[in-house]
């Protein structure tokens, strides 16, 4: 194990609600080290929280235990779970949260119904308090999933929306925008490689239209929109020392389309 | 010890300030580990700074440290002091911060008189940097409460508004708002079972009258305000899938009564 | 060692930009001990993340490591180097991020392009993750700066606005404004006492006009502003219990006069 634990939820920083998810890990193993990887999913987007955790995670040195809470559902019918893929382990809400790294890679899931694990007398509003942080402390302590509760099938999975490529082209979609307001859309690398490869194309991003990738936003002039290859591997459009989402009025979901030239 | 040290403040973290304060206690105390409870209390809130440390300080390990500096009368009379309740430690100005869980507990305070563990020359204006820090870290450490200068009979205590029940019912405060837009009040549970007990009451915030309390917020239809015993055990009252500061119209410090139906 | 790493950013804590840099740090020496100074750096804003790390840097134990990405020429010609400057280690790019300590102190600077050290096939746009933090690991590891490239004579200077003194008295400039709204001002303490020295003298702030530097802020009445040196060793302008920069109408930048009367 390695005794990391990671955080990632919508609770911001004014609240105390992150610090006593960790007392409660400290009081079950008090060796923990916490790695927060974001407390500033917009409140409740299961969407965004999904995004950051696929791209944060996969890093992190075999048995890190990532603690995720990002659960509009809490007190509902919506399980909680713990599953492990490759090497890390996670603990949340099965509420399509792990939906992005669900479909990449295999899994291995077990509903958290083994209250000997939990705090005592769990609450009905903060069970990232009462039962997913002990729970991660468990885990991170060595305790093995299958003690947890019965495996679970097939998780929640959201049906995000998927890029489509066809011999017109591509369409996808703006999934994120980071702090600089740079467009990151789901269009791989590798989609562009086996569709467009070598032809002319456009790209269209709102009134915008591009018709090459540059290997960074740095290679256009300032004040210049670039359709570049970004570090999650894939298109991203960006204005060079200015704000995309701002000076080309796109906002997350808008939809992304390479066209062929023919 | 624990060797934990926790921090509290109204620094923000866009300034060096509470790194500063993170070396001057590694310089005293070179394997400390430091937990982060919030930087974000609203400048010079000693009200929601009080708010948030009773939340988060008494569920850590015994012998945790925590450092609280939301000090608006830095270089001016107050005290500066370090506390023993229960099994934690608290170090920071004498301005009522303390209120909340010394209202609830018995403590033990010194005024922090003995320069001998203060950073040399301290300056008019950080004493976060130049006096709690390093006191906080000499705590971690060990040396005892007593060695850091005199006895303090009796902490300044904030005269909060307190919530008061009669046969009528129960007048309670907005104490806090989180990120959600949940109103938190004043209050508790045990009130509301001793007070109202089986009877028909109704709630007024602001302008909407509620006339139940739910298991949780996630208990009512979407968009519908809901009355319910929160994290803290005090009553809140949020909107499912909303903002209830926003949607109510009801900020921090507004009136909130429960009144029973003869 | 101190196995301390510092990071100082411009990435926001919403997206999972620093965690991955931590991720990849832990990778190669799964012990290391993260020490946040800031993420929030307004986006590019080298002037903003110079003033921090200054203010910051120095105070950490012997060998810290300290990781600063404000990189806004990532991917150009912009050199990436480590820099030893007294018992700290800078890992960052060489565009004047260096510039505040690098006039104070003597360095020792060594340019980034032995690429044993950093993660395999790296991205254009992210060289916080794939250069500069495996890097930051391997030094807080042992390795030494000699190992990494060859050496820079000089560093990339941003020729700050320096102040000025004459017999008349002293120009400067607000450096920074900090959460409270403070001014805070590149002129330091010394300057003054060499300057103005016992004369009679007016502070020039915009509209307001001051003729007494004070103990602290709290010196004041509320509401009144005042002139003190701050903790950072330099003249600041503060309203006490207010906000100067929206009180006086001040920004960044913008000029403040020490005039001697005469």
């Amino acid at each position: 194990m390695s005794n990391i634990v990671t955080l990632t939820t919508d609770f911001g920083l004014q609240d105390h609600y992150v610090s006593v998810m960790k007392a409660v890990m400290l009081e079950v193993s008090p060796d923990l080290r916490f790695i927060d990887i974001s407390h500033q999913i917009p409140p409740q987007d299961i969407m965004a929280g999904a995004w950051v955790l696929k791209n944060a995670s996969m890093e992190f040195p075999p048995g890190t235990v990532h603690l995720v809470v990002v659960d509009p559902g809490v007190g509902t019918e919506r399980h909680a779970v713990a599953v492990k893929i490759q090497d890390q382990l996670f603990v949340g809400p099965d509420n399509g949260i792990f939906s992005l790294i669900g479909d990449e890679y295999e899994y291995e899931a077990y509903r958290l119904s083994n209250s000997k694990f939990w705090k005592k007398k769990p609450s009905n509003t903060f069970h990232g308090r009462d039962i997913f942080a002990p729970v991660a402390a468990h885990l991170a302590n060595g305790v093995s999933l299958s003690d947890l509760g019965e495996p679970v099938e097939e998780l929640v999975t959201y049906r995000w929306a998927v890029p489509i490529s066809d011999r017109d082209g591509i369409q996808g979609w703006v999934i994120h925008i980071d702090r600089y307001g740079n467009l990151v859309t789901n269009i791989t690398s590798e989609m562009i490689r086996e569709s467009v490869n070598s032809s002319r194309f456009r790209i269209y991003a709102g009134n915008t239209i591009l018709d090459k990738i540059v290997p960074t936003f740095n290679s256009v002039e300032d004040g210049e929109p670039a359709a570049y290859i970004g570090s999650s591997d894939t298109l991203e459009i960006a204005i060079n020392k200015g704000n995309a989402q701002e000076m080309l009025g796109v906002q997350k979901g808008a939809q992304i389309s390479i066209i062929i030239q023919k």
